[in-house]
């Protein structure tokens, strides 16, 4: 589906499916309609502030795109109209990598990404979206509300002059596709697969060739055979993706990756600017949005894996052992050399990696234990 | 404090602060402190509705009370005070069990407690609480959220004239504290355990006796030897409690109550009477207080565990393979006779247990395959 048609399909129809996300039928039924797009913005008046969100995804993507969206609405719904979030697909007003420094600069109000996109101006970053063999989504919700996580992001994109949140998550995500089966650690040697950030650098160590792409890069390059193998997130987006047309083996569990938080970023002019009962409204709006995303991935990834194996003949494997042994080992040798990188990065590390082991321990006896005896 | 203070106090500078709720430290440094309920209220004006929350909870009671008051907060905050809602605990206005009924008949506006207290009225609200062998939290929130679970719940309360919501997560719970060890199913004979609902059912019939206690009633009956058993719900609150004064013993994992979700329930009345902003900000507040409490239990169970463990020489057990064995067999019976009861249990029933199966089967390959690498 080329870029400009898949636009024009999703606000048409999804955008209105979107705007009803997470509530239930009455109040569906008396939700105001989805803020129009494409409409000129509202006037402005002494009580109306329209806002731009930047976004790094395609418009009304499934699970992150349409996360934005939501949020957007969660703003605009509350505040009665006083802020009007129109949100902003990757290209429309600045490229899925500019995002930040556009909020930065105040071309938008608000941004929507996950800060491992911008490790380059900071590594710590990417604590605050997901490292590999790190927390799970309810792990890193909290750490980052309740074990001093958020407050050490905030630090860290202070400089920038930015307030970050969290704003959503994709939950586990699974390990990717490839063309060819993994049978043990020495089938890596040469693997080229797509996959960014920390999974990359351990995939590399592993012996493979990591390479980075975007999305929508991803189906041509499987399908020429440029790359071996690559990871996006999970069933409900990768069958979006069509992932399944260029690649035969699903594999899982996704230790790269195993709860990506999603976030939203405001610009601290346009924030302190607000007054107390707005700046409450984005904060909890951002809470709400966080929540429903990772909400909507569960129950949605296995209706979308479910198609994938009935009607695709998609094989889903296990990473073998010896393979995930290996990942596990890199990974902790990367996670160091981000802690190494610069005083904040340690001491973002260390709150981590003690909240980690710690919140770890207790899951092990509750969901772990849980999970062990529900099908036994 | 007197309730005109306290607006005073966090109309100048904690209603900021609270603003960054669910933040982490700071808030709760400065979060301002509870109303006091003593008070009269402020004046009514055609801008402000004062609504009193009653609850099933002592007054700031860990993770239950705590939860309700910041649910109130998060409402006043964001509506900038056009609701200001003042929290009773159980007893100060109704007791705990007259909750419902109470906002039924416009005593107060809104409630918190979990909907199996209210079984009496209709054995379906059992599935908008927990049931044994259930789904976890996060599986709850996308069948409430995303799967039509809430839908249900709506149309379930509609006779008696409440919305509800979810409005917290206890997160997986413990199995009990136990004043003897249990080796084998066995032991459950004669067992006089304090675990109401379901979960007592299910001990009934593996030949346990089940007492139903308020938790204020829980340590003396332990002590005492009136009960040789007792669950409550998980660390952060068991140590609140001192039941490890009164046992030696604590099991893990808690079967019956995988994944607790608390709720708010508000007047219909009331709620249709709110303009739409109030109306998106309470059901809002509900999500982001829902999330917020989740992240609290999370955060704060493996502290508590370590603190009964290391200074109060507790014993964590896991129950034997048998037992758990035993109690999924029995749940399975249990939770057939409530889909039983009535035309509207079968329908919640059918769509709580087919989202089950499927999330299960996902969660298969995503949260437990991720547990059992993580740290093998």
């Amino acid at each position: 589906m080329k870029r400009r048609q898949f636009v024009k399909q999703t606000a048409a129809g999804a955008l209105l499916t979107g705007a009803l996300a997470g509530c239930g039928r009455e109040q569906r039924q008396t939700a105001p309609a989805a803020p129009d797009n494409t409409a000129a913005p509202a006037p402005t008046t002494a009580e109306t502030r329209n806002w731009k969100m930047v976004t790094a995804w395609p418009k009304n993507f499934p699970g992150l795109g349409v996360g934005a969206e939501h949020l957007a609405r969660l703003i605009t719904e509350m505040s009665g109209g006083r802020i009007a979030v129109k949100v902003y697909g990757a290209g429309e007003l600045v490229p899925a990598f500019e995002a930040f420094d556009a909020v930065r600069g105040g071309v938008a109000q608000m941004g929507h990404a996950s800060a491992y996109y911008w490790q380059g101006k900071n590594p710590a970053f990417n604590f605050f979206s997901s490292v590999p063999f790190g927390m799970n989504a309810a792990e890193m919700n909290a750490w980052l509300y309740k074990g001093g996580g958020l407050e050490l992001w905030r630090e860290a994109y202070a400089p920038f002059g930015l307030v970050p949140m969290p704003a959503g998550n994709t939950g586990l995500q699974m390990g990717g596709w490839f063309n060819r089966e993994i049978n043990s650690a020495a089938d890596l040697q040469g693997l080229k697969m797509r996959i960014p950030g920390l999974g990359g650098k351990v995939l590399e160590r592993a012996g493979g060739v990591a390479v980075s792409l975007p999305g929508g890069e991803l189906f041509t390059a499987m399908q020429t055979g440029a790359i071996d193998a690559a990871e996006w997130t999970n069933p409900y987006n990768d069958l979006a993706f069509g992932l399944h047309k260029a690649a035969k083996y699903y594999y899982y569990p996704g230790w790269h990756e195993p709860g990506t938080t999603l976030e939203c970023f405001v610009n601290r002019d346009a924030f302190e600017e607000l007054p107390n009962d707005l700046r409450a409204i984005v904060l909890r709006a951002g809470e709400a949005a966080n929540q429903d995303m990772l909400a909507d991935y569960t129950a949605r990834n296995f209706g979308a894996l479910k198609t994938l194996v009935d009607e695709h003949g998609v094989g889903v494997r296990r990473f073998p052992d010896d393979v995930l042994a290996r990942f596990r080992e890199l990974s902790a040798g990367v996670v160091a050399e981000v802690a190494a990188a610069n005083p904040l990065a340690g001491r973002v590390h260390e709150s981590w990696r003690s909240f980690l082991d710690a919140v770890g321990d207790w899951n092990t006896l509750s969901e772990k234990a849980y999970f062990d005896i529900r099908y036994n």
